[in-house]
């Protein structure tokens, strides 16, 4: 099973493809949409559109995971995040792949065992679940990966009854 | 000219269709794409998205005219009325269609000279100004005629000058 996870955002959309198999976790790649400040937010929507179905046709992901979206103190940038979000489910949508959305505690606890672990210690053991030498860069690009595993782990018992 | 002129949501996005010419002002079409409430978000972004596609190829329209965000007290409501206007606006950048947006109080100065007017005095002005018998059904429908006027007044010292 390959597992796309996406932390939405206008400016960075963070993305981490894992496979799950009976060899276990594995992350194929990760990395972010990045648009240009200087653009319209029309114009940046587009390109994350267009980038979610290139990103959605190269690695045929079978699941999308994404975090649920809450209000900080930032009404405006939640706006835009927002109307990314809802770009990035419509193009997954639009490509008949499931989406799964999970609270950041869910996160959390999917990856480290207690809901209200710090970032450092989510970071931490997503590095040691994939094996990988560093924690993946950007700060977005490492978020998707743990949502992506989150998404991975939560559906563990439900694989293993198929 | 022909505006679009949209009221988004996410379980209603009304539109109105206003063309303007050296004749005056006249309403093309109005109405509203309606998702089922039953649906997940995702699916009804996704139809949100197709019929936008479709109103666009439909009245080939020269601009749209949008309202501008800002969250009143439901902040879920809010969240998914962004979210949908994400989708709105990337359709019609897709299709390449230039986005105009307006603040409530520009809408409603606009149709009636009074940026602080009553509901029912908007709707009173966008049936005078368009030489309608009734105000358009629904009301949201009513509003995005209203924003298309809205586009169609205030574009005016602008065209002429071309």
């Amino acid at each position: 099973m390959t597992i796309l996870g996406i932390d939405p955002g206008y400016a960075i959309v963070g993305f981490g493809v894992v496979q799950k198999d009976r060899g276990g976790l594995r992350l194929v790649s990760c990395g972010a949409i990045n648009t240009p400040a200087g653009l319209p937010l029309s114009k940046r929507l587009l390109q994350i559109s267009n980038d979610m179905a290139t990103l959605i046709a190269r690695f045929s992901p079978d699941a999308m995971a994404i975090e649920k979206l809450y209000f900080g103190n930032n009404v405006t940038t939640g706006i835009g995040v927002a109307q990314a979000r809802g770009v990035i489910l419509t193009e997954a949508e639009r490509q008949g792949i499931p989406i799964y959305e999970y609270d950041p505690s869910q996160v959390k606890s999917a990856v480290t065992g207690y809901g209200k672990a710090e970032k450092a210690q989510v970071m931490d053991m997503t590095r040691r679940l994939l094996k990988l030498s560093a924690v993946p860069k950007p700060d977005d690009a490492a978020d998707a990966v743990a949502i992506a595993l989150c998404h991975a782990r939560s559906s563990t018992s439900l694989l293993a009854g198929i």
